[in-house]
């Protein structure tokens, strides 16, 4: 017998394969195994270099997926690690892995609280669900949002979502990500006329030109947010102009800017107000946009009612409905419609060289999954 | 006999020499040559890779010095040119070739002023002088700025300073510089705190930080100007921020500008008024100043009066003093209290592809440095 639970003997499974974006090394056929005994079926989805899977158990409504990934960043120097990160290591309660935290533990936690959900109810109500992909990390073109349009153009319907993404950031459970805001970015050049520093009046210096619209752009109140969202942010995150030869001055000036945007505005009403800013000013300027992602949000209803009420059970805490932080593979399930909830373990050392993730949350966190399948899949006869 | 005067001989023979900067090609030994035998005594005087010369004929006070540089820009690409650049070729009235108006031509019309001059004028008062270099369109360190400094060690003083630079703009002789503006730059690091854009409570955005301060410097007037000078002018040259990733704030901007700067200010001023204008916006950042030259003028005096009286004895033209444009080496001359002004031939082709200057003008030239030479040393009896 080993001296571990099997949630923590799997995760060290998962962490053991090298599984740097896009490469999934193997993990998926672990895990469908795992899946396919409890009688799921499973659909490989291949997309070029990207390894993805559908399981289902069942073909009623509600469906409960389970979303996440197998593919991990890169490690960063090796020698900066103090195990090797693909041989996973437990000291004291840690276990260290590159995937630990982010997503390989949550992964094992999935399997384990239907494995042990499913023993007690094996004619649950609804269907269970898992949507993994090998490309969350990097480009993330084959990866979800390609798992998304398949089902989408069958018809079938996930009604509720949980991502394993890490949200938890002082104690486990704290911290559960119900939406995310919308990403927009913009590349803005504005055009002015080169010249020598010496004859200004024979130039237009577009530096100059774009500070009046740059200081109301970086001033304007874009909202207030709501009771979900912070205030849209806008931030300016790459400037450009010049050759470095300074007696010229400079034809053109390139700003890259970036929306994190609330559900209280469209990508329309923020390219109007953009574009109103720029031509009061009246220069030439040309202006690219970039959709990352629209903002969803999960606002109340049964998924969270049900994943609160778990980690209240299981660990005592009130848990923070939070839209904070970075994009995530959310953005690419919520708008079908589905109900989307990020519950993972603690994200202080993800993406950072020692990764880990504690022994006992993830014991914890499988426990946590499996009451909110009771509560939203079980038989409550 | 040639069918072109000595002053195209010259400039031809000058031309034909690959002297691009720092190389002489041999050009000042044919101007020493020329001078000797007109009574001149040499002085080779060579820092580092540079070639300089200094040349005067009589040892009393007034001192008429011509100035000029042997040294020309890069040719471009070559067969851009419709005549080898180092092959002077003349076409109608027009002396082609890399230097034939900045300022070959200028130089050759120097020395056969002062042949006829000193034909006419052999017992002239006071002292002829030459200052050439080979290091003006260059770094500028081993060149004018070495001979005024060995010049002023001992004591010899040069009152009047004619430089050759291409001053006239539609006809010869209709524009005369009598001063060049100051040239200030500045390298401003603006301090931020890098972070991920979905966190800007996090991070401090250097580049919004600096946008109000960077309004106030682009419109501040900063003087008026004077009778001589254009008002001071800020340019922003070169601007950098961010490292290309479209999610990140990034940790600090650069911005390089440039004062030309007229006699109505001083660095010390212009330093004055920017920190205090920076410290009013009250954030972190660090300034490197590089003084690249002070302004100067000569307003009015005997070289202005001969010069002008020159001018419309041979052409005709009332011609109009003016401080605009680069800078020259008269930022060196002007500073031990010389009298300087450039007169020279049309500049539309400088630095260009197929330069050129007119045959007659450089004919008309040096009657015109004949003309000032008869009214400052020439024998009024």
């Amino acid at each position: 017998m080993s001296q571990y639970t099997p949630t923590i003997e799997l995760a060290k499974d998962l962490i053991s394969k090298n599984s740097v974006t896009p490469e999934d090394a193997g993990c998926q056929a672990l895990i469908c195994e795992r899946l396919e005994k409890l009688g799921f079926v499973i659909e490989v989805l291949q997309f070029e270099e990207v390894t993805n899977f559908w399981a289902r158990r069942g073909t009623e409504s509600p469906v409960l997926a389970f979303a996440g990934h197998t593919d991990v960043v890169p490690t960063g120097p090796v020698e900066n690690w103090d195990y090797p990160p693909f041989e996973p290591t437990i000291v004291g309660d840690m276990l260290y892995g590159r995937g630990a935290a982010d997503m390989k533990g949550s992964i094992a936690a999935f399997v384990t609280a239907c494995e042990r959900f499913i023993q007690d109810n094996p004619n649950h109500t609804g269907s269970i669900a898992f949507l993994i992909t090998s490309d969350e990390e990097g480009p993330a073109k084959n990866g979800t949002v390609k798992v998304v349009e398949t089902l989408e153009s069958r018809g079938e319907k996930i009604d509720w979502c949980l991502i394993g993404e890490p949200s938890s950031t002082k104690t486990l459970g704290d911290v559960i990500k119900n939406g995310r805001r919308g990403s927009l970015h913009g590349d803005l050049i504005v055009k002015g006329t080169q010249g020598h520093v010496a004859y200004p009046h024979l130039a237009e210096n577009p530096v100059h030109t774009a500070i009046p619209a740059l200081l109301d752009l970086s001033t304007e109140v874009w909202d207030e947010g709501n009771e979900f969202f912070p205030a849209t942010s806008f931030q300016i995150t790459n400037l450009k102009a010049g050759t470095g030869a300074t007696n010229v001055i400079p034809g053109e000036k390139e700003i890259i800017f970036n929306f994190r945007f609330s559900t209280e505005l469209t990508v329309d009403m923020i390219k109007e107000r953009v574009h109103a800013i720029l031509d009061k000013h009246n220069f030439d300027y040309a202006l690219e946009w970039n959709l990352s992602g629209l903002p969803f949000l999960t606002a109340a209803g049964p998924l969270v009612d049900a994943s609160v009420a778990a980690i209240r059970e299981v660990t005592g805490i009130d848990t923070e409905l939070s839209t904070s932080g970075g994009t995530s593979d959310g953005r690419f399930i919520a708008p079908t419609g589905t109900q989307v909830l990020e519950l993972g373990p603690l994200n202080a050392t993800i993406h950072k060289v020692n990764e880990c993730v504690s022994v006992s949350d993830l014991d914890t966190l499988s426990t946590i999954y499996q009451g909110i399948l009771d509560r939203l899949l079980g038989h409550t006869e």
